[in-house]
């Protein structure tokens, strides 16, 4: 399904390997953090699945899935529905397609682009998904609010039960206050942080009322999991390792995907990647590892000058999808005085997307970058479900490797508190 | 119309200052950097604008305008287009408006996006406008012998010459091809680079057809021209400064947006620097600076936390839009259990997101991060043309002080010999 190779040694050996594996047994099994057991809740899935039956969510006339959610709340969900939508639509063989419901996202708080959004969005026609793991989320909370006094709808108000949903921790302000009103809540684990949440209710609630196969996604993640808890990994361990050990000489990581579908794949990766391995360590030292995400060909003609000429201060990864099901042919015509691109007659775009990536991986090595590569056969829920397994666990493993907290972010409450004193002292 | 602040020491005396101000005079006098001339030229706006109105390109039923191209023939395109729609949409004053036409790229060769794109695309309510400024860039030609296909349009029918313009270098072999056949070709300077040529017919064309306003775009840019050329813009030859003395400490420069329209703009500025100044420089040395592009408050939930306690190698510019002209507001509600989010009511979202540019702005110069803020006192395509013409001139600064050409992208040229190989081999 997912075939990946290493162009560079990671230097790490037998034992540096086993004990990282050691590590990441214990942190799964211990209770700190929980996005390990999110590939095995197929009763979730149930649940789900249930709701959106139960409240007929599928029906053609709820034409919008609007989430309330910023960050984590937001980008899983928008990474794999891009991966996926295209795809689905081309795709004649799959049982289930995505329907044609749009999915708004009401994320950051500029003004244009929430009354843009909220175009042709009325209660009768969506189902709003308020996520906020904390439940008190300012971007959330304001959406939450504007909507309620946009539509008109009070705490008691039967619309507000019926069109609207919270996903939150358990005991959060937002769970008390759905619990208060009737208003149906999904709990996130509270051992599961935000980033590492898009396989639990936060992802999965809105991807099935989509028409997501989301029983799909946790099985292609649980595929990564079992082969990593049977000691198949070593080479993601070592991956991480060479990451790690190399931050100084390398303190950028790039995602060069050869779709566009990885647009926002490569968005959630930048999130998970910058906010966890961004961390005062142990030793009150700053490290961190800088994600970039890019996307081929196109960035061939923006970042990859920076890439071959540059200081060598990065690694790639590339991604590439074998099989686009789409056989868009480019035809044998011969352009007047541009002959010299006949070359590529007669061949798909599939096929001249992914001699791209593999010539452009190649004069990458040439350089002397470490490169290491990513092929998946095909888009799918299950291939979906492992590569976001894939990044997570990796990202665990970088985070032991750099003595750091991976699952907190400290850093961002500052500018909260300023936020906040600025709004108090000023009323 | 915008101002700018730097909270750094540059270090830059009046000598190194006087020094890369008569590097630059020179550098705009002389025959091979052009882009510095663009502003100047309100004969292009007028022959685009006598173009529009002849072939009536404003009419009700053209719905799209088609654009083949990739970087530089797209990206600032794009920019633009994002930082204007919605406000456009918005400004009840404004004289001239963005009209509804769909602005499609054929971009990446990705085949299940172009198909997507190209859903109710037919020749007839379509302008297809080809930019390659070499004129043989594969996707473009690939592209564009896709839609002569897929529309069995020869060269010779009129439906050719009536609906497909080409923006080129004069003498490319895509302008010859235009003169054999009778298609409108607009010319690039020959000395203005792709990533340098928004403000050319490159950019100019298709958002004239959108109904911008081109000529304040020019105008934008020349009040900032002018101002540098009257020695009144040291401040911005020390920012440059500071850039390129910092380079090893601090590799990489963020550009932290507050507002969703600069999605696109942030994407230019990766292209705009990465690909200038990441190179061999005249000793032998590989040089740049990593453009990272964020927008906030989106990113606040995602790359802020490595920026505050990840490695001091960042450097921060904040951009911040004081006037959204909307006023949504936040209402009065008080959601039960989450009160002590109700600071926020009654204030507009233009408001808080900028109070919250100004909190995150205050946690990350309390960490010692170098930081710039550029306040926009309102998007119009005034002061999108001066930001487009800030950057433009800070990259070649930059690029002075680096001792590279700025200008070039010879690492490119490996990968695209590699792709030829591969194909004319294996046929």
């Amino acid at each position: 399904m997912i075939e990946r190779e290493h162009f560079f040694e990671s230097g790490a050996d037998e034992a540096i390997v086993a004990e990282a594996y050691q590590a990441i047994v214990e942190e799964a099994e211990g209770d700190e953090v929980g996005y390990y057991h999110l590939p095995d809740d197929q009763a979730l899935v149930s649940r789900i699945e249930a709701f959106v039956l139960e409240r007929d969510l599928a029906r053609e006339s709820l034409e919008n899935v609007v989430v309330l959610g910023i960050g984590g709340s937001s980008l899983g969900t928008k990474a794999i529905d891009t991966l996926l939508a295209l795809t689905h639509h081309r795709d004649e063989s799959r049982l289930r397609r995505r329907n044609d419901k749009n999915l708004i996202f009401l994320e950051n708080v500029d003004p244009n682009e929430i009354e843009e959004n909220l175009k042709g969005v009325r209660v009768e026609n969506s189902i709003f998904i308020v996520i906020s793991k904390s439940g008190g989320t300012i971007e959330t909370t304001s959406s939450l609010k504007y909507l309620l006094g946009r539509f008109e709808i009070g705490f008691d108000d039967a619309r507000f039960r019926d069109s609207f949903v919270v996903v939150t921790d358990e005991h959060s302000p937002l769970d008390r206050m759905a619990q208060e009103y009737g208003v149906k809540a999904f709990h996130i684990p509270a051992n599961v942080g935000g980033r590492f949440s898009v396989l639990s209710s936060v992802g999965l609630l809105p991807l099935c009322i989509l028409g997501y196969d989301i029983g799909e996604l946790l099985k292609g993640a649980k595929e990564l999991k079992e082969s990593f808890f049977a000691k198949k990994e070593d080479a993601l361990i070592q991956k991480a390792y060479f990451y790690a050990s190399r931050k100084e000489q390398i303190p950028m990581n790039v995602l060069f995907s050869y779709s566009s579908a990885f647009k926002y794949f490569n968005q959630w990766y930048v999130q998970l990647w910058g906010e966890s391995l961004g961390k005062l360590n142990l030793d009150g030292e700053h490290v961190g590892l800088t994600p970039i995400g890019l996307i081929g060909s196109i960035d061939q003609h923006s970042f990859l000058q920076l890439i071959i000429e540059g200081p060598k201060d990065k690694s790639v990864t590339m991604i590439k999808v074998e099989n686009f099901e789409n056989d868009l042919k480019i035809p044998n015509i011969s352009i007047p005085h541009l002959e010299k691109t006949d070359f590529i007659n007669n061949h798909t775009f599939n096929e001249l997307i992914n001699a791209q990536c593999d010539a452009t991986m190649q004069s990458i090595l040439d350089q002397g970058v470490p490169v290491d590569r990513i092929v998946i056969d095909r888009l799918s829920e299950r291939s979906v479900g492992y590569l976001i397994f894939y990044y997570e666990l990796l990202t665990s493993l970088v985070g032991y490797f750099l003595h750091i907290n991976t699952y907190d972010q400290p850093g961002v409450e500052l500018g909260k508190e300023i936020l906040k004193k600025r709004f108090t002292s000023s009323i």
